[in-house]
């Protein structure tokens, strides 16, 4: 807010010598995690794939790069990882994307709410949204449809241990079949294993994304 | 990321029926809080401190417009908050906004993750230092001042029942004083009352703080 | 309980050196918080406020001397709280007493306990009523309006973001308005504040307190 | 604390119907629990005990009424707890009392706060001790061993399933001894059960003790 | 699972020198606590006691070993024991013990859940509802009056403070009547008591368990 | 434990009705989740693989039936699984499933626990070691090593944003290598995936685990 003309002036504050530092995200772009894991050599279905992130997304997410260490596990992951993003689901992408947010929100996984708060804000054209999933979907606008799909996702993710036929019965309720309450759970479950992965390593994302669809 | 080429086709998903609402936070610039509280005629004073709003940050904060129903709380709040935000510290103007939005992560505000991220990215010129505030201050690089300073603000916010002399030395080894140290709790527990009455009143952040210094 | 006759005698208990000091809450009344922040001179307003204290209350209390280093914030604190704890409101002060306590209790915070549970025995003419308020309000015989109004405070500090609408539906069903809603909000977002400052610095409560109304 | 003259009149608070009700407590002394379990006949055993309660505390604790409806459930009840409170040990009486408290603050136990609140106020001729016990432990001033005790009772309660050999040791460099550990245990381990078994039957304390040894 | 045979051969792991220590739980049989409490002489009663566990078990349960060095609380211990897990009550005794490992799995207490996850396999002859029990009973196909038994029992363990009368009154829509709400309280009560004994004892539980009713 | 032959005799409980129904978990092995999905055909890979899982260990786990409706999704799983599990790494096949184990008690995961559960107990020939992974990991007798592991596992899952260089920094003091450090975060968070979808599709175990190397 601003200042009330009411209020007697005040010297400027001391501290100016305790601001962050130049970038507090310095770097970000340059080490990818806290590892040191020298890359392996890309294989060639690898390098191909690197290309076209270069020339669709204009960049590589450092997540490959983190993974890039080892050609089958760097694979295995993008396969897992665009079967259960990219394929075709009664869920659009939006709403898996929804998913990954909400569940990184909880597990509070700087990587994941970068990377995939950008492609909400994206997918949906509406910058906002990106914001609220990452801040606290409650507060969004929600329909009944969205609401019980993230409901059932960060329950899921906080204490799976109480997910019940009731839980998987107010999914349904919200229009949705067995086949997409396994893929709900599969989103979620998957931004549960990448959010621990990014915080074991310090995972960095690519510094472009803030910027993106704001 | 992007489709891999090694992967089959697939038909469009079928759900563009379930994108969500044209916008998540349509309304936020209209209806600023759940509670129908119809404003009061602003005082000589609170008319005067609107029209420098609107004459410095080009619009009135919507958590103003929340108190504007009475003019004594309103006029309180504001006495508090510039007290607090703005008037001679220890504390530089971006730490205190650094830990206004560190503890308002904590209490996954929307309200003041937006109004306040947005003040932390325009103070430091750091766009990212404002997500990291929001989303997960451990992952930011902070200097040990900031560090313990967040983490002081962080614990009092969480379970300040077990806040004891050992956090206050902890404190005062990263560099602060006394004065500091009140500082730092006061503005916790300012950011900490008002998380509260904006999840309370499900308070809604200027729409034009979400483009602000990105 | 007593001893039962069939028990064998025993000896005294040798370890009669470990009894706890003097008094657990010694000095209380003299230095009020773990801080070293020395008064600032009174201004006339407070100095006629702390004089109408000792009239009506026979002593200050010791939340004032802790703001008293700086007159800004004393009065600025002075003037929210009274406004929130005194002036008219639909809720009485009684019942903005038991929020208090209530709120305190679960931040179980020593100071706002002490002094605002003698309070509630104050007002409520009922002893028993500021002890449950300050162990477990869920044991108090309350009226359903009282339930309603801390089970609303009580949410709203241990999980805000998690307040939403059917938590508002569920006040007013409960006989109050939007602006009692926003006056509980507000005394429950207060007394998360205060306790967290009082946390913070130590701060004790005037030992008085502790025998009134009982 | 009190009106500033600064501030207008304001009339009386219109919600003098809302006052809670002539005593949140009332009936404690007559209905002891929310379970209908008639008395059985008490044994001779039990009416000489019983007798001696009446002549040296003047009443029958409450939590002895309840167990009444069996008598051989009413004798080992006795004969466990006069072990664990009354027989010899390295914790003084007024030690193993404020485990009690400190134990049934974190469990919130309406009962056992009040009747060893009271306990540990007589025995320690401190009645702010027995407040501290009951509201926050950590805010008292606590010796070296009696923090240590505390320490261990209250995370034994809490998170049970962390303690280990540090923590014993923890207790053991505070001058306890393995007897001693497991009295602590001992004591801490039967106020978790006799908390939860008071708050399963609404267990109403005695009002008697609300005003001992204020 | 298998290894797949599309996936090339890869060398013997090189980490052979990191395995487990022989046994994980060696020596659970010899030293039972990790307090050195010299065992006193057993009396006759208690000497007795221990020649008939040994004809009908075949062992001396670790628990009786641990409570050996004081032959009241031994007794005491065991008459409370007794009376809540043998005597007659509208629980079965199978009953009983599902409560013990339900609440011992919530306190995540190894003695406990090894000990009683024995006698629930050998009482049901069903070994997989011991493991249920000790692993997450809301996995468990309980019938309605089980499940409410279990849900009050472990709500009582978790957040006893949040146990009202509506709690009570599921229990008794699922057929129970006050003597059994008290009994269901009271075995709830006395492993949150023996599981913080145990934790806190570090008490190592008899290894024939671990094989019983496989 | 046995009936004190001091007691007197009761009469047989009369709750016979109450038992458990014949089993908690029948039908696990006909019923593999509570969703119907209708497994697709094998694929040719597929049916190799699952006759060879009926080769070696005699069944195919039911894991591998949940995600048989599609063949896409089962193949992607069966890679990522074997990869993390199977393949060299400077983690011993057991050490992973001690991961496993540990990060499902934490969730609280039926089918995982059960599944691996088995494992560790026939990789490590120590029954014991299986029974203390799912029910506090703490009370093993672990070296230094393996408790760091654990310690790094179960806080990742717990509290994943809590996890920083300090928790790095101990893993490796306990000697683990940067690519040790990745694959302990693999295997953690790969569990913390599929213990959520196993909990969100109330898949349960194949029966025969229950029985292995006991």
């Amino acid at each position: 807010m601003v200042k009330s003309s009411k209020k007697p002036g005040y010297k400027k504050t001391a501290s100016t010598a305790s601001k962050p530092q130049p970038s507090a995200a310095a770097g970000d772009d340059i080490t990818v995690t806290a590892l040191q894991l020298p890359p392996a050599p890309l294989s060639p279905d690898m390098t191909a794939y690197f290309a076209k992130c270069e020339e669709k997304l204009g960049f590589v997410p450092n997540v490959l790069k983190a993974y890039a260490f080892d050609m089958a596990k760097l694979s295995a992951f993008i396969a897992v990882y665009n079967d259960l993003m990219l394929a075709p689901s009664g869920l659009s992408k939006l709403e898996r994307e929804m998913i990954a947010v909400a569940v990184s929100a909880h597990n509070r996984c700087y990587y994941c709410l970068v990377a995939h708060g950008a492609t909400v804000r994206q997918l949906s054209g509406d910058p906002r949204l990106g914001e609220l999933m990452a801040m606290n979907y409650r507060a969004a606008r929600l329909s009944k449809r969205h609401r019980a799909m993230l409901d059932f996702a960060v329950k899921l993710t906080a204490e799976p241990w109480l997910v019940e036929d009731e839980d998987r019965e107010r999914v349904r309720k919200a229009g949705f079949g067995d086949r997409d309450i396994w893929d709900i759970a599969a989103v979620a479950g998957f931004f549960n294993m990448t959010n621990r992965v990014a915080s074991a390593t310090d995972m960095r994302p690519n510094s472009v994304y803030h910027g993106q669809s704001r």
